[in-house]
């Protein structure tokens, strides 16, 4: 198993184009909330854990793919909680694993606040066909 | 299942002094590192993936109490590499299943670098043993 990855760049290499991860988890962040590092950190932990788990439920062979390799994960932004629920609306069209992080409220935001998206792990073509346009976080 | 569970403060409660949560996950970070937000995000979910994890396959009945109640996660800080594995040393010498973080280094930081440490989820009284002093992130 390689290190684990994360990128800041769109998952094609430079140098051919081809896709540089099979499998890739999105994390998906409002980007209209004021968060702290810390709060943000964990707040997207729990969509990681969250949408992995439901991904080890639902679509085992995507989960070990991903899980054996280098568990890549990519965080983007979306502006504000109603492109959160498109987005998740269309996910859960498609029979795709995802999980949607509403926040508990005890600290910095309001009780009940949604605050991110965690999808798949899933193929990467298939995830770039419903988040690639989003920018990076 | 409740909402899922960040704190910004202690886990015990202001009225009573108890423990508010069974269990908990612990995120550590090296505050000596910059890191982005996104960036930060990322290690942190990975440390919270790949300990829950590890937790489920040593521990199941610690990972079944958090899952099913409110996956509370925590993330504090060191100040170096150093203190982050000496930490995991006293873990690993108690059989407390956590994940150490190394980052690909595709973008931000060399690659290799170690920069977070993920814990359990454990026992909170447990937890608080080995990481109740260390600060916030």
């Amino acid at each position: 198993m390689g290190l684990p990855v994360d990128f800041h760049f769109r998952n094609f290499s430079p140098v051919d184009g081809k896709q540089m991860y099979d499998y890739k988890q999105v994390l998906v962040v409002r980007s209209d909330l004021k968060m702290g590092k810390g709060k943000l950190a964990v707040q997207v932990a729990h969509a990681a854990v969250s949408s992995a788990e439901n991904t080890r439920k639902q679509r085992k062979e995507w989960f070990d793919a991903w899980f054996g390799a280098n568990q890549a994960k990519i965080c983007v932004k979306v502006n504000d909680e109603k492109e959160l629920r498109l987005l998740k609306g269309r996910l859960d069209e498609m029979g795709i694993p995802n999980s949607l992080i509403q926040d508990a409220g005890l600290t910095q935001l309001e009780p009940g606040t949604t605050t991110c998206l965690g999808i798949g792990p899933l193929p990467s073509e298939t995830a770039d066909r419903y988040t690639g346009e989003l920018k990076l976080f």
